[in-house]
Order: C-alpha cells, then sequence, then structure tokens
C-alpha cells in the first residue's frame, strides 16, 4: 500500500472541501473510534463461526470492506497530521510483542502480558 | 507499507502461540475497538489545538504510535482473516466518498452527506 | 436508583476539583466511549458462554463492576450537562423499539428494524 | 430510576422475541459500545462549546436523547445478565475515586490518577 500517496490523496481532498478545520487529531481520533464501532455493528449478533464467512456474503462482504477502508483512511489521515510513520510503528510493535508474549507462555492463551 | 508482508508475520506469530482459536472476525473486531478506545482515551480531555501538538512530547507520541500500530495490526489480520483487500478497499472507497461529497456542496461544511 | 442525587454527587466531584472545564458533552461522549471499549477489553477473547459465567471469578467481577459503574457516572454526568431526562429517555425508547420490532417479524431473529 | 422495573421490561421483551440466544454478556458489551460509537458520531465534528448546547436543537436533542437510551438500556440489560447492581457499583465507584483524585492534587488537572 502506498501509504505517502494515499494520505496525499486524502490531503488534498479535505483541502478541497475545507475541512481542515474539522481534522484535529482529536476529531480523528473520534472519528476513527465512530467507525470501529461500525465494524462492530457488523458482528455483535453473529456468532464467532458465522463471522468467518462473513465475506461469502457479497452484501455483507461490501459493508465489511467499507468499513475496514473508514478505519484506515481515518488511521492514515491522523497518522499525517501527527507526522507518525505508520509502517515503522507497526513493526516496532510486532517485535514488542514478541517480547512480551513468548511462545513458551502464551501458548494457547488470551492472557494479557501484564499477568502471563 | 508491504501489507502481505506484515499480515504473514502476524499469521506466523499467531500461529506459533496457537491464538488462531482466538482470532475470529468477531474478536478481532472488539479488539480493534478495544485500541481505537485507546486511542481516543489519549485524546479526551486534550483541547483540539492541544491535539495537533500532541507528539511533540516524547511520551505522549510514543503511546500515540503504539495505538496506531495496535489499529493496524488488528486491521490487517481482520482483513486477511476475511480475504479483504484493503488497497483497493481504500481507493474504491475515496472515490465514493468524492461522490458522496462534491466540493461546492461540502465546502466548509462537517454535515454528513445523507443530510447534504 | 436515585439520578439526580448522583448527579448532583458527580456536579460537586467536578466543581471541587475544577472540572468542568474539562466536561464538555463532547469529552463525555469520548470518556463514555471510553469506558465502553475497556468493558469490551474484558469480553474480546473469551467465547460467549464463557461470558456468561464471568462475574463467577470474583476478580473479574470486580472489574466488570468497575467498568458498568463508569459507563454509568459519564451517562448520568452528560445527561446532567445536556439536561436529558434519562428515565423518560429509556421509557420512550422501549415503546419505539416495540413498534420497530413486532414480536411476530423479530422472533428469534438479529436482524435490525430496517431490514426487517 | 426504577432499574429492576425496566430491567423486567427489558426480560420480557427479550423473551418475547427469542432474544436471548443472543443477548450473552459478550454480545452485550459489543451492542453498547456500537451504542456509544453512535453518540460519539454526534459530536465528532463539533467544537466543545458547540456540544455544550447541542440539546437546543430540537432534531439533535432527539438523537442524543436517543443514544443516551440505548446505551442506558443495554448497561441495565447485562448488569441483569450478570447479576450486577448498578447503583451500589456506582456508590462504590465514586467512593474509589474520591481516593484516587484527592482535591489537593487533582485540582484543575486532567491527569490520570496513575500519574498524579
Amino acid at each position: 500500500m502506498k501509504i505517502e500517496e494515499i494520505q496525499k490523496k486524502l490531503a488534498v481532498f479535505a483541502e478541497e472541501r475545507e475541512w481542515d478545520q474539522f481534522h484535529s487529531p482529536k476529531n480523528i481520533s473520534m472519528a476513527l473510534a465512530v467507525e470501529a464501532g461500525e465494524l462492530l455493528e457488523l458482528f455483535q449478533w453473529m456468532t464467532e463461526s458465522d463471522s468467518m464467512l462473513a465475506t461469502s456474503d457479497s452484501k455483507l462482504r461490501g459493508r465489511i470492506e467499507e468499513e475496514i477502508a473508514d478505519i484506515q483512511i481515518y488511521l492514515l489521515r491522523l497518522a499525517d497530521k501527527l507526522s507518525v510513520d505508520v509502517e515503522s510503528a507497526v513493526n516496532r510493535k510486532i517485535e514488542s510483542n514478541a517480547q512480551k508474549y513468548p511462545i513458551e507462555k502464551a501458548k494457547g492463551r488470551s492472557t494479557k502480558y501484564t499477568e502471563l
């Protein structure tokens, strides 16, 4: 995914509409949580097994794709506004998770690292 | 960002820890919303102006980067589990937003497209 | 539950700490979503069946009670700030839900009323 | 607010529609977070000052009241399913907050107790 390219597109989109006045990091964090709630809504009454097959229904697939896109869009917008390098933040987090959840301790357990 | 590469890393990470049993799309959508809540927490009492400078404090920058990473990680994991192509979903969404929010109507307004 | 009494306590609590400057409805809606995320965290990796027994573990019971309390507190605080009568809003909503979800149509189905 | 009375109404409502199969605590925690997200949506692009006047617009007031009601309804439903006494949980939490945030330390500051 070409992050800078998408961020540039989103920046132009906002600028053309004079939306930067609304796009404070505070507000974008709210928008992101709103979209996370909309994603949650699609799964709230589903069993876990059904959720694994959710995209086999084409209408539901469309809605899931939209929510995933919305979250990704606000995440990149937020990172842009705050000059955060998403890819390197992700790589650092994966390394730190590997420290927090050593295989032998975490195997088969969903326990939080603070309680492992 | 090399999406497939990150998704592969995350898949191996989960497999080594036998975590796939927990990673139903339903559960991952919950985890994603939890992380969106943690991001929100960092901004909840801040003014919008202060939120624009949030990453100039290095401790706060670290926490914001972690939450952004967590959200990105769960989003890619979910997309992988449901075979959603994030980049193309994002591009389709940007195009659809351009239709829903024509410049002349949306300029300077935060109104939802359904009420424009 | 004596709503006005609790709201009064919360108002005094905030006033003594000069917290009204932080308690805009916008900010309280964020705080409420943060707490909803913390509640979600307790259930995210649990099966539905296990979630039914969650309060039989006394430590977990304590944490669930705290999150329920936090959500209730922010909800009453928000209602107070916006002069919303929670009890009558709840009663109106239950009546409106009865209209939207007639028994014969909604029986055994989790479908949203817009699609019933 | 007569909590038991509302909980009884909600229980009958669910029973008549055979909805108990969907109402695991896990699922209700999701529904609650979804509603918290919908409340958030109403305030996401608003300034804090505008949010203080939100209920002076009658249409917006109606929507805020509905979201507050939805959150309250799911909170009482969850408490009922898990046999949590909301009122006493709230009172305990207010007392514990008074310990965590002594007036002299917390005055005029939005800092979390762990960092006070």
